[in-house]
This record gives structure tokens, C-alpha cells and sequence, in this order.
């Protein structure tokens, strides 16, 4: 491993991280809050004097590998969450590190779970920051790929960053020039992103609300900045925000498609319209399900679209307390949980395009019994399927649901029960944000004792990097071989 | 499909029902039941004018293709349960076909859940009825081979019913000579059955009861004929079935391998160690965290390691009501429910063997993106495992998680809360009995609804057949290539 590259990519990232934290350190300016001020200005400097140290040592080699790769990945997750949730500190306004640590990571991440209590009641430059980490979450692909290739200057290194993070498998298959493609994504990030912005203000919200909520969406996170969600805002701005997360959850590739006119490709995307599909079921079933509890049709299936919205697109946010909901009607929200938003978008969860893999991979082993000498080649969007991503695909089912119910089973021993823990730890895991019970989306996760948060934000991380990077931390053989060759 | 042989058979298998009921029937005359006589006196007359209508229409022929050994296999075991369930209603003791059907479905399939509220205030000869189910469903698989192989008088066309029912993946692989590795099991079977019969009677239980719980120990079902399981007897008799449990959730062919003393056969078998290795250290961490329930220790791993071995085989007794233990070992026991016994036993389950391979290809998979070009064989009890096997437990395992969500989703629409219906579904499928919650230990499923009650049936029998036996029945296909061939 190429030890001296590994920490130069971090401390390049810790830098881009102290200018991110730049705005929101002029906010709290704006507001006059000293106490964050002192925060964000403390933390900047110290990140700011960490990048320079290993600024003095430079590497003797540009060349990275898969290994470093997902190494970086994952280390660069965990130093930016550690770093970011010191403003929250600082200015005291928390106190325990595993709560604050917990708050960041949930922003970087874009799950939108949170310990505060009194979200009102917080520093507003602190909310900022941690609805500005959800914008940087959702385009850490991109930041990620562009850091590489300003610093090496080559693209055949950034393949490797880019599988490691990618949200699903197959970004990056758009165009071959891999520069150009992130060049694209972040063009058009931004550009929904101050879409969004506008339309809500043109509906009525309050800019600092605006640019939030707005943050929150893009990155399908779901911080807020009051303490009953969207629930404070006007329906208008509540459908913006509905249509705005079905936009995020959706593959980036398909904007890129629209964008250069293949129209017939996006026709027979299977990925994008079964999202759309389970999304407009889910939300017809929940608005008949839930109709007793509303004036009428209407404002039923506005609530249900917009919480079906929320969940599949693993944003998290709320317009009305769903834990209040008829049973099925949660059940659906749970299996939505599980599946998440699209590959290659911001979302998270277990993506619908992998879920369709996993369907028809099952279909074939039911034929498979009745013709045993059969092979057949598995289709997706007309064209053939690799059977190493079949096999990849099945293997992270695999992977999530053990890491799912070996988290479960720790944080356990809090004794909460099992609807909290195993909606706790889905929502982590699928990068959402609220759960059912006792971490609802009228309650927060402060509840948790601070080796249970350890636990659940280890498992945003996992599940925000697609577990596998993550996980490889844990393989011995990578840190031997550092002190071999690095 | 040779569709005349499909009758055949099952009218067969009928017949083979109609003898069985003989016991049943002869109790309820020395229990002095008469309307438990006048049920069993009519469905046996039943069943055997069905059986007799068939045999007036001799086969053309007598080859058997896959596809006839999974449609055989499936529709068997519903016709059986419909027969089967008919004492009940005939009889009185139940008035609706739904619960009937349930109640004997989960005994064939080796559940154990019933929706019966006072059981020591039902005929005793049903009781004895439902618990011999048990033992008939336990030794589902060698049955049918006998009857093939008695019928057809040909090997060959074993093998396809042989993988259908067999309750794993390895069974059958024994010996090359199918009738002989069928009488082997038979007779292991029958010989411990006699044994835990003739032990429970020395520890001090009643005749009948004995005989009862030795039914539900061997086939790991879990009915009982007391209102409070195996609360209501001494100590010893409840470690003996705890011993009996493990022993009827160890693969059968280690039995093989230890009677014809291959004993290095049996050290290498990594099913085994790790099904032990679980047992242990789950009862042991239950014992700790119990450990304030209990007078001692001593007690504490008593109950502990009765109610893990109860799960774990997916046998279902119970001598405590775990659903008021602490929630950690209440997760440890909802991930016994998946994990269930050993391939190749009685008992249910995803199974340990599946376990492992599903572990051993997640390991490859993170191994394999620090070493893209590397290909690796996987090994279980030190030979190469082929790639279908591993596939085929990978799509096992995502079909699981797949039917789970679903029939939860289904039976919600009775508005029970999540523990209710994940545990109920993950009862039903794993064919364990008992759940948590409303389907505690000390409840039963009658609060469900009809249809759920079918749902929940149709679990039985999807996690009894090992899943996809079941699922092609719904295959358009089968039944038109039916009218084309039959």
C-alpha cells in the first residue's frame, strides 16, 4: 500500500473540508452565535494545520491501487465525521463526542438520523453545517473523483475511488472519459440543487429554511430545521419537496441520457420504472390505508406520496407522524426501507435495480429445478447480465441482511424493542434517517447508550459505502501488507 | 406431465394416511371419544374411496420426470392437510375449516403452531392425531422414497422426488444405493424415536405424553397436550427433550457416517461443529442474560438451553415464556428462528450448512474486490464446493428474505403489530411454532384472520418444502405443458 498517497488524498480532503465549513462559520458571524463561531473557527484551523503537516512529507510515487482505494475511502468518512462534529462541541452545544460524532456522521452520510432534542433550540449556523454535510455526502462521489484527478492527474487511478464509492455499480458507465461524466454529475447536482432552492422560495418558505431543506433533498439525507419536519410548511412546499426526492432518487445516468437525447434508452430503463412503479403503488395502498385518518382522498394520498417519497428515497423527511399509521401501511414503509432509491443516485438502501437482479435471479433458480441442463443468461434494460454481478448482487442481500441482524443483536442490549432496534438499525444501514417505535419520526436516537450509536453510525457508513469498504478494514491482510510495502 | 401417475401416487399417499389415522382411531375408542371415532371412522373411509377411485385407472406408464416430483411432492402435502384436518371438523372439536387446516398444515410441516386455545380440553386422540403428524412430516422424505420405490420399482425416478422434499441440499448423498440410504434414515429414525420414548417414560412421564412429546421431538414439531408445554414436567424430562432436539437437528448422515464408523468423516464436518458451537454459546449468553430470573445459574442455563435447542431445530417447546426474557436474548432467539437446524434433519430453517456457505462467499466477495482477478473455489468439510451450490444457497436465501417480507406485508392488514407478524411469518416459514408477542409462547395464532391463517399455512409449507417445490406450482407453465403431454 502506498501509505504516503493514502494520507496525502485525506489531508487534501480534510482541507476541502475547512473551506466547506467556511460558510457556515460567516452564518454564525450573520447570527451572531460566538460560541459556533469559535467552533467552526477552532476546527478549520486545526484541519487546516493537520492537511499541512503531511503537506511537508510528499509521496514518492503518484500510483494507487484497488486496495488504497477503498482504504481511503473508508478512512476519509470516518477523519472528515470526526473533524466535522467538533463545531458541535466547541460551541457546547453537545457534549458527549459519540452523540456529535453520531449527529456528522448521519450528515455525511445523508441518513438524517439525529440525537438533538430541541432542533429549534440549536445554534442555526450549526444546522447549516449539518444539512450542507448531507450536499457534501451526496456528491462525495464526485468531490472524491475530481480531488483524484486534479492531484494525480490521472484517470486510471480513479477507477478504483470510483467503484469504492459509488452508490450501486454502475456509475461510471456513461461515457469512457471518466472526467467529463463527474464533470456532468456535479454539473447537474448543482444545478437541481439551486432549482429546488428557488421553487420552494417562490412557494414561501424562508430562505434559511429553503437552502436546508433544499441541502437535505439533494443529498436524500433529512435533516431539518424545525422540530416537527416538513410539517411546518405550506402543502405547496410539501409537494416541491415530494417531487424533488423522487428526482434525487433516481439514476443520474438517466439525466444524462435526457440531457444527450437517448431518449429510447431511458424507455428501456427497467431500473427507473420500477421505482416509479413502487413508488405509485406504495403511495396509492397507503393513501387507501390511511384514508380514515383524513379529510379526504386528497389529502390522504398527498400525505402517502410524500412519506413514500421520503422513506424510498431514503431521505427521512416527515410530514406527519406515520409511526401513528395502521400496521400495513408501516409495513410497506419497512420494505421500502429495504429497498431504497435507485443505483447511482443519492439514495441509499438496498437499490431497486439490485432488487430486480435478485428477482429475476430467483425466477431462473424456480426454472432452474423444472430444467436442470438449461443455462440462461440473465437481461437487464435488453442487454445480457455478468454472472459476477449476479452473484455480487445476491451476495450483498447476504451481506446486509447479516449485518443487519448482528447489529440488531448489540444494540439489543439496551433493551429496547425489536420494532426500535431492527428499524433503528434499517434506517441507519439504508441511510434514511427516522424508524419505527421508540425511534420514530416524532423521537430521535438519544435514547441509545454510546456504544449503541458506535454501532449505528458504523452502520450508516457501511451502508452509505455499500458495505464492502467498510468491511475490508477489518481484513488483517491489508494492514500487513502496509508495513511491507508502504 | 404424466398426469395419471401424479394420481397414482398421491392416491398412494392417501392411502398411506388413511393407515395411519388407524392409531388415532383405536384411542379415541379406548378414550371412549365418540365423536372423535366418528371423525376418524369417516375420513378414513374417505380417504381410502379416493385412493380407490384412482386404481381403477392403471398408468400407461410409470416414468416420473422433475417436474412430477415437485408437483407430487407439493400437492401431496396439501391434500394430506386437507384430509388430514378433517377429524377436527368432523369431530366437532373445531368448527372452522381454516383453523383445522392450519392446525394440521403446522403439523405436518413440523410447525408445532396451533390455534388451539384449550388444549387439554380437546379429545386426546386428535391430540395424538396432530402430534403423529409430526412424526409422519419428520419422515416425509423417506416415506415418500419407500413408496416411490415400492410403487415403480425403479431407482432412477427417486432422485427427483428425492431433491424435491429432501430438507436441505446433501441429503441422499450417503450412498449411491437410494432404498438403502432411505431404510438407513428409516430406521435411525424409528430407533431414536423408541429410545427418547422409552427415556421420558423412566424420567417419570404419563405413557401418552411421552409418546406425544417424543412425536414432536423427533420430527421437530412442538405440539404438546398440556396448556403450558413442557413447564409441566420435572426437570429431567425436559433435559432429556432437550438432548432428543439436538439430536433429531444434527444431519441424519452423521448418524451414517458414525454407525459405519467413518469417524474422520464426522471430526472434518464443519455443519456440525458450527450447529453445536451456536447451540453453545447462544444458550450461554441467554443464561447470562437471564441470569436475574432465576434462583441460580444452573437454573438459568437449564431453561436457556432448552428454549435455544427448542428453536434452533425449530422443534417449538417450551418450558418458559421466553417472550418476557430481556430483548437481547429474545434477537438471539428470532436469529435461531433463521438459522434453524442442520440440512439433512428433521428440522427447518434456512440451516446452518446454508449459513456457512453464505458466509464463506460474502468472505470471497470482500476478498475479492482487493483482489479483482483472483478465482477461488469455496471448500466445506475440505472439498470444493461447486459454484451452482453456492448460487443456489444465495438465491435460497434472498427467495427467504423475499417470502418473509411479503406474507408479512399480507397478514399486517390485521393490524398486529411487526414483532407479531415477523415473528409469525418467520415461525411459519422456518416451521419453529411459537413466536413473540401476540404469538408468544403462552398465545396461539387463532386472533389472525382466515386468510391470513392461509397465508401463514402456505409459509408452513413453502419452508417445509424448502421453498421452491411450491412456488412452481404457480408456474403457468407446469399445468399447460399438462394438457399438451398428459
Amino acid at each position: 500500500m502506498n501509505r504516503r498517497m493514502v494520507f496525502r488524498i485525506i489531508s487534501f480532503v480534510l482541507l476541502i473540508e475547512a473551506i466547506a465549513m467556511l460558510p457556515a462559520l460567516i452564518l454564525s458571524l450573520v447570527f451572531h452565535e460566538p460560541e459556533a463561531t469559535r467552533g467552526f473557527g477552532i476546527t478549520i484551523l486545526l484541519a487546516i494545520s493537520l492537511a499541512s503537516i503531511d503537506f511537508l512529507f510528499p509521496p514518492k510515487r503518484n500510483s494507487l491501487y484497488a486496495t488504497e482505494g477503498y482504504v481511503i475511502t473508508a478512512l476519509s468518512w470516518i477523519i472528515i465525521s470526526v473533524v466535522g462534529c467538533l463545531p458541535f462541541l466547541i460551541s457546547g452545544a453537545l457534549t458527549n463526542f459519540f452523540e456529535a460524532f453520531f449527529e456528522i456522521v448521519s450528515g455525511f452520510t445523508t441518513t438524517g438520523a439525529t440525537i438533538l432534542k430541541n432542533i429549534e433550540g440549536t445554534y442555526r449556523s450549526l444546522l447549516f453545517w449539518r444539512s450542507f454535510t448531507h450536499w457534501l455526502g451526496g456528491m462525495g462521489v464526485l468531490v472524491f473523483l475530481l480531488a483524484i484527478v486534479s492531484m494525480t492527474g490521472s484517470e486510471g487511478n480513479m477507477i478504483h475511488l470510483l467503484r469504492a464509492e459509488s452508490p450501486g455499480y454502475d456509475v461510471g458507465k456513461m461515457t469512457p472519459k471518466l472526467k467529463e461524466t463527474a464533470m456532468t454529475l456535479y454539473f447537474l447536482y448543482i444545478a437541481l440543487t439551486i432549482l429546488e432552492f428557488v421553487i420552494l422560495m417562490i412557494c414561501g418558505m424562508p430562505p434559511f429554511d429553503a437552502i436546508c431543506i433544499t441541502f437535505g433533498t439533494a443529498g436524500t439525507g433529512g435533516f431539518g430545521v424545525t422540530n416537527n419536519g416538513l410539517a411546518a410548511y405550506n402543502p405547496a412546499c410539501q409537494t416541491v419537496a415530494t417531487v424533488f426526492m423522487l428526482v434525487f432518487g433516481v439514476n443520474f445516468s438517466i439525466y444524462f441520457l435526457i440531457v444527450t437525447r437517448q431518449f429510447s434508452e431511458v424507455k428501456i430503463n427497467e431500473e427507473l420504472w420500477t421505482y416509479l412503479g413502487i413508488f405509485t403503488v406504495s403511495a396509492f395502498l397507503i393513501a387507501f390505508n390511511t384514508l380514515s385518518m383524513s379529510p379526504n382522498f386528497k389529502t390522504a394520498f398527498h400525505h402517502s406520496a410524500f412519506q413514500v417519497a421520503s422513506i424510498m428515497t431514503t431521505t427521512g423527511f416527515n410530514t406527519v407522524d406515520f409511526d401513528l399509521w395502521p400496521w400495513f401501511s408501516k409495513t410497506i414503509l419497512v420494505i421500502l426501507m429495504f429497498i431504497g432509491a435507485s443505483a447511482g443516485s443519492t439514495g441509499g438502501g438496498i437499490k431497486v435495480s439490485r432488487l430486480l437482479i435478485a428477482v429475476k435471479a430467483i425466477r431462473r433458480q424456480g426454472n432452474k429445478i423444472l430444467h436442470p441442463r438449461s443455462i440462461r443468461v440473465l437481461r437487464m434494460n435488453q442487454k445480457g447480465l455478468d454472472e459476477a454481478i449476479v452473484q455480487g448482487v445476491l451476495g450483498f442481500l447476504a451481506t446486509y441482511i447479516l449485518l443487519l441482524f448482528g447489529s440488531v443483536l448489540i444494540i439489543s442490549l439496551d433493551n429496547f424493542n425489536l420494532e426500535t432496534n431492527f428499524t433503528a438499525v434499517l434506517s441507519c444501514l439504508s441511510n434514511i434517517g427516522p424508524g419505527l417505535s421508540a425511534v420514530g419520526p416524532t423521537s430521535n436516537f438519544t435514547a441509545f447508550s454510546n456504544f449503541s450509536k458506535v454501532i449505528l453510525s458504523f452502520d450508516m457508513l457501511l451502508g452509505r459505502l455499500e458495505l464492502f469498504p467498510v468491511l475490508i478494514l477489518f481484513n488483517p491482510h491489508i494492514w500487513r501488507r502496509n508495513s511491507g510495502r508502504g
